[in-house]
């Protein structure tokens, strides 16, 4: 897995200004919410923060706050003026303590890769970027243990990790082995996962799936190659184990079986880090390629495993010619499935086919209505089917006891 | 490690329970609190509990009660005069409903094995034990996730996981190599410890140590083998993977380096699961062992792994021949560190001369005063080390909106 930092999503950004204008929906346009009584930042609320942070560190240009505004998978763009970019934690907490005393509504943003519209701004709330909050703590060779602050992209400390020997449990390691190959129906993952999980045990790393729409978007739109032959579905196993030959001696053992059982019908396997490189990027490029539909409707659920699938072909039914592409994709290891629905541009009645639906589906099954991507600003009102009243009310208790004026990150995650 | 259930703790107290009262001393007595204006049980309450629960199910015979007023250690006492025993979350539901509406204390208990005195009452609480709600509610075999009822018994559950070919993280499993091995300064085992993750890698499962006072109190009171000759400190290192030739190889391999290179220097291996169990067996009983010196102060610290053994030679300095033993073992790989000091009575000045010096140390050394055994009844006055007053002013609120009257487990974790 990789996830993107501050740096690269802002560059992306910038770069495709133009294009995005035209498919980024104004949140209070899409969404018909109205903005709550906070304060207006004024030319003396700048002059403050200016004092407190340098003059470089206040963006008030409009380019330059732009892409603050919008968020990656380009779903939402907010109306902010106003960006600050704290260095230190006291700088953090001046701002805050000024922001709540003139209740100036604040949105904190990371690296502004978030897929549920939770980084962005809804209208003029102050964007609070922790991008240049970067510095690496310490590192504990002995324990393996990082202490960073809250800024930092992962690339880099994967790179600094690499320097010590050691490696970020979040992505992808240098002696990992990746086999991707096609199976026939998705009873046959659940039953290939349970083996792996047998024979490959503390060594699996990763067991990701996708459906061959999803994979088609990879080939079609992205033009990448896959490396195998048609398939209705994927799976992608990656081993990370200390001894090379042992691992390979693992996984080449489970392959002849599973191949010899007909639980995988065809495959590829490789430790070369090019090829495995080409592997996940066929794998993360998924999100990306489906973007080039048109619109695309992105969600990312948790279900029971043997319920894992279901709701794709329900989908697909449900929608028939009107979806452009409906694709499953996902870690099985977590039951988290991301689901994706594009037509060819943003149209109201098909949400209303997808949503409340999907989350309904979702919590016949038990699942959850976000498994990875939290809740954000897109599923404040479908939270209501994976906590009960009870809980809602006390999350907003406790909200409230931490942020009496509610001015950080309003409209997001609680419903009102 | 083996953690004890309801079942086996209670039975434990009530056998031992003539000896027990000799030792343990009323909370109050020993830390000067006063009770809380809270109810006081009456025969109407009783009367409306055992209309909830069966007859059976509401103990307020004292012989009956008593167990469940003294903790594992018998550190601590409680005056409790009755114990409620749910079988449902229906009926802790209507318990807690009467509870808050009558001002009256609770103090849940599940088995009771807890460490800081959180699990026993101080003075009249009524004491919600969970023994009974110990259904297991569901094991998904294809992800591996079990769900159960707070009143388990991890004995039991392992029994159940193993039914399905699975086995509880918490435990040791059936294919578990282990090591135990002498070594001859602290620095060593740390270096040793760099080195059996480099080599053992994701199969390394446990990495513990004790030193030379810790074990000879499980060899001469308990009469205890230790399999090899003695040394200032001892590791024992278990290896958990999934394919057993491998394992055994990545083991080989490292005990072979470390004897040549010097770091151990003795050492005894085995796959068999008697061997294994009597190694675990040695380290699981230094805890009961150095509790047959007399009275023991009891400690349970983390700090970075650089300084983990620091504080025991500092200790003995401290007490010198007040003390009959200080010692130290734990577990390496979360840096926590369990500091047991014993003299043959409890006496008032050993405490002061230990509290707060060990928690001020702790802290000068960036360590936290609790580290796996919570905060419960006997850490509240000394949190402050490990934690600021804006955090602590938080969790009270916290506490204080959940549970408005402050009749869950009053007395524990936040101090006054
Ligand atoms: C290509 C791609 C692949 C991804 N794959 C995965 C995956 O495999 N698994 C997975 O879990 N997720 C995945 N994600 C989503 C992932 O959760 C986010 O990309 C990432 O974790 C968000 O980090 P960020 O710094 O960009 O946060 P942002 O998007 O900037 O912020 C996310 C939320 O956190 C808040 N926030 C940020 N920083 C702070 C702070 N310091 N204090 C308080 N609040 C803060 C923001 O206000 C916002 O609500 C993926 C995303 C992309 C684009
Ligand atoms: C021999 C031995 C070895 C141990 N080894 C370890 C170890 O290696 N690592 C480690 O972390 N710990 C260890 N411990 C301590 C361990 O944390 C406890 O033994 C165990 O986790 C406590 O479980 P219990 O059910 O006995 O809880 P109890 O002792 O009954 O209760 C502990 C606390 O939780 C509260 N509580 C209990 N159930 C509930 C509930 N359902 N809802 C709300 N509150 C509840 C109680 O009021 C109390 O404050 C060991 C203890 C022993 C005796």
């Amino acid at each position: 897995m990789t996830v993107m930092g501050a740096g690269e999503s802002a560059k992306y950004s910038c770069a495709r200004l133009n294009d995005i204008c035209e498919v980024v929906l104004d949140l209070d346009e899409k969404y018909n919410i109205e903005r709550k009584k906070f304060g207006v930042v004024t030319p003396t609320d700048i002059n403050y923060f200016k004092s407190v942070l340098s003059e470089d560190r206040v963006l008030t240009d409009e380019s330059e706050v732009m892409p603050f505004n919008i968020d990656w998978i380009k779903n939402c763009r907010g109306q902010s003026q106003v960006v600050l970019k704290p260095k230190t934690v006291e700088e953090v907490s001046q701002i805050l303590t000024h922001c709540n005393a003139k209740k100036l509504a604040v949105c904190p943003q990371g690296g502004n890769t978030g897929l549920v519209g939770g980084s962005v701004p809804v209208f003029d709330e102050i964007v609070l970027s922790l991008a240049l909050m970067n510095k690496i703590i310490s590192l504990d060779e002995i324990s393996g243990s990082l202490v960073c602050e809250a800024g930092c992209i992962l690339e880099n400390l994967e790179q600094h990790a690499k320097e010590h020997n050691l490696i970020m449990p979040l992505d992808l390691g240098a002696k990992g082995t990746c086999h991707i190959g096609g199976v026939n129906n998705f009873e046959d993952i659940l039953k290939l996962y349970r083996s792996a999980k047998l024979s490959l045990g503390e060594i699996l790393s990763a067991f990701e799936m996708a459906d061959a729409a999803a994979i088609d978007a990879c080939v079609s739109s992205l033009k990448l190659t896959n490396p195998i032959s048609s398939y209705p579905f994927y799976v992608l196993i990656e081993t990370h184990g200390s001894n090379e030959t042992h691992d390979s001696e693992k996984l080449g053992g489970f392959l002849e079986q599973e191949m010899a059982s007909g639980l995988i019908l065809d495959g590829t396997v490789s430790s070369d880090p090019n090829k495995i490189h080409a592997m996940w990027t066929l794998r993360e490029s998924i999100s990306t390629a489906v973007l080039l539909d048109g619109y695309v409707f992105k969600y990312d659920v948790s279900l029971p495993l043997k319920d894992y699938y279901k709701l794709v072909p329900k989908l697909k039914q449900r929608l028939g010619p009107t979806a452009r592409r409906v694709c499953g994709y996902g870690h099985i290891g977590d039951g988290n499935i991301h689901i994706n629905v594009s037509i060819p541009a943003y149209d109201k009645r098909t949400l209303e086919m997808l949503e409340p639906f999907i989350y309904e589906e979702v919590a016949k099954l038990d699942g959850s209505i976000s498994a990875e991507h939290g809740i954000g600003f897109r599923k404040p009102h479908y939270i209501h089917y994976s906590k009960d009243a009870t809980s809602l009310q006390l999350m907003k208790d406790i909200k409230q006891l931490m942020d009496p004026n509610g001015i950080l990150n309003p409209y997001k995650v609680l419903p009102d």
